[in-house]
């Protein structure tokens, strides 16, 4: 970003600061097969970003926070794919039933762990997730996983919109090119959410008291 | 964009393309004077686009195709401001009945054009959007106004996932910044839109059966 | 109804007239097994119900109108069951995989006409129903089976606010119970929608221009 | 209700409980001039119900627990009326500016206390109510005011479809007819709410901690 624009930001007023809450979920969009193998035409080698969420992942198990996690899936007709699937005819693949909706197994998805089925970019778009937050009386989301150019940014954007203070995990989030990975991770850390290391997060949530937790997700 | 990412771009079978149909919409994001007149700190000096976005209106008029203005507005307390107005606090000068929040003059805004009034990102999300677009019978969202990495590209999504093809005039969206501008254009094009140039969408508005148009909004 | 309420209601400018489109969708909510089959808790004899949907979705096949069936389906965990669970603890039967979830057979339902699995009461809420709809560019929805004063009346305030003139028909929708159904029946065709008889629904779709559908729905 | 439906719905499992939460916010649905003053034709007299719900505000006004008002406004053009304002022409009286959508001056409204304008009848639909109450850090929402039959049931239902355990504040909640107004009440404690009394619902307020309530809205 040039010099000038980044003046122009400074002017604006972005680059607040949002401020984390007691209760966070974390949010792993998509991190399902078909965008983790590179034998699926979407998919590409993100083993670091995986490892580095399973990390994430565990000390949050440890701490009783909410853990959800979404998977595009369509039905075999395709008839859901809306105008989307016009636009990405690759998407195609993820056919319900298929190995490439079901959640990357190096997670370790528990059973209690809800899992979200989508069918566009954003995690809250048409489905029950900003419900599920409500319900579980969730004051902070936490995402990670992948595209970061795709549904991260859509995700981010909704999280926000619904009201919750929103934190993309920098070593958490993949895409398949590096020009729009960091772009959109550029726009979201100016405009919707804290683009923040999983060490400051891993020290947030282990700093969580574990009870308050617990009773929030009952 | 990198040579390696183009090609990693053509695997994934993005750039699919979208057909119009026979009743688009304008939808007109932003464009009010808080963003347009440099004088308010988000605004940046938008002339350009914002007289070609008024000749497509015009055209527009002229079959009497749906347009659809929005502007972002908060209550003098900003206690409607949620989580965003803490990210971007700027965004506080755009209180409802300020002169911010008022369509830019220059487009000529007609009484029968409707005024969604939002709160974030999204022209879609927690407004009236969507229904109007379906009760109008619409079915094609042509988008123009600001900020292409903000509030454009937010709608975009979103106008995708409502079951739209949409539409992005690349000469008449704006941003106070280069890189982003042209990073979410590649975004949008890329996944969720089509990026056209106004004489496309100029001959194709002229194109479409007028009556067919004022018959869907009545 | 009582007369002086009767009057209130003609005073009130209720009962307006609401005129269907060229391009109708069927909306069979919540016809599985676990309604429809009175070995489950939540279930009641809907035989008559069923057999009548099912002759209004023939004629809508021949036609090539677009049919969307929904069905509440909560994971093995329940932990997606929100608040709802905690007021009717026996919707925690329909869970995803039971025989409870799957669509009546007696409805034909085929390979193409989608599902939309739903955790709320309404066939619209935190689902991708209504980008469905504009994707396949419907102007009308019909609402047929269960329950009257539950999930059709929830969904059909939702099409309505969504956009879609919206027709109940009167011998498709079931209850458990006399008094709801009627006083369901009676708030739905004052405020937000048309409750018609089979044969008047028949006619109209009978009527109806095949390809016109066809084309919406590809 | 029939003995006999009353059994059905007991062996239907409905009628479960739901507890409130620390963090209440009332929800104060169309009291607006249009509907509490004879002098509209949708109003109706309503004076003990808001008497009564005014009672409730400065209850909870001492304990700094969020208020929401909503109203009902269209635009000067009334474009904005899709389909409702066909099935209830009346509605059109609802004009922004006009004296019917202003916010009944009995109920004191403070200048922070947030006005949610909307289109249709439930108070979440199209609006920022769901995205407002998760800023607030909300966990429970007291629905108050009218019409128990129409936006009152419609909002019901949304709010606890997005997550909230729901109280209808019996002596708060009114219509212009008998009939209705209580099947509706009958419904919504039978499947989506708790219907409560009065003093019950003060007696809650009363006994929550002021400074965590005050917390959450800030």
């Amino acid at each position: 970003m040039s010099e000038e624009d980044r003046d122009l930001y400074e002017r604006s007023g972005f680059r607040g600061r949002l401020t984390p809450g007691a209760r966070p979920a974390v949010l792993v969009v998509d991190f399902s097969c078909g965008f983790t193998d590179e034998a699926c035409p979407l998919g590409s080698d993100m083993t670091a970003e995986v490892e580095k969420t399973r990390t994430l992942l565990d000390r949050a198990r440890d701490k009783g926070i909410p853990i959800l996690f979404t998977s595009i899936a369509y039905e075999g007709s395709l008839k859901d794919g809306g105008v989307w699937l016009q636009k990405v005819p690759t998407l195609g693949e993820l056919k319900v039933g298929s190995r490439w909706v079901e959640i990357d197994p190096r997670l370790g998805r528990r059973d209690e762990e809800v899992v979200i089925y989508k069918r566009g970019a954003s995690a809250f778009f048409g489905t029950h997730l900003a419900s599920q937050l409500a319900a579980e009386k969730v004051d902070t989301v936490i995402v990670t996983s992948a595209t970061t150019s795709g549904c991260i940014r859509a995700s981010v954007v909704d999280s926000l919109q619904c009201g919750y203070p929103t934190f993309v995990v920098r070593e958490c989030v993949a895409d398949r090119a590096r020009g729009p990975h960091e772009a959109n991770l550029f726009d979201m850390d100016s405009k919707y959410a804290e683009v923040v290391g999983l060490e400051e997060v891993v020290a947030y949530v282990d700093g969580l008291v574990a009870p308050a937790m617990t009773a929030a997700s009952t």
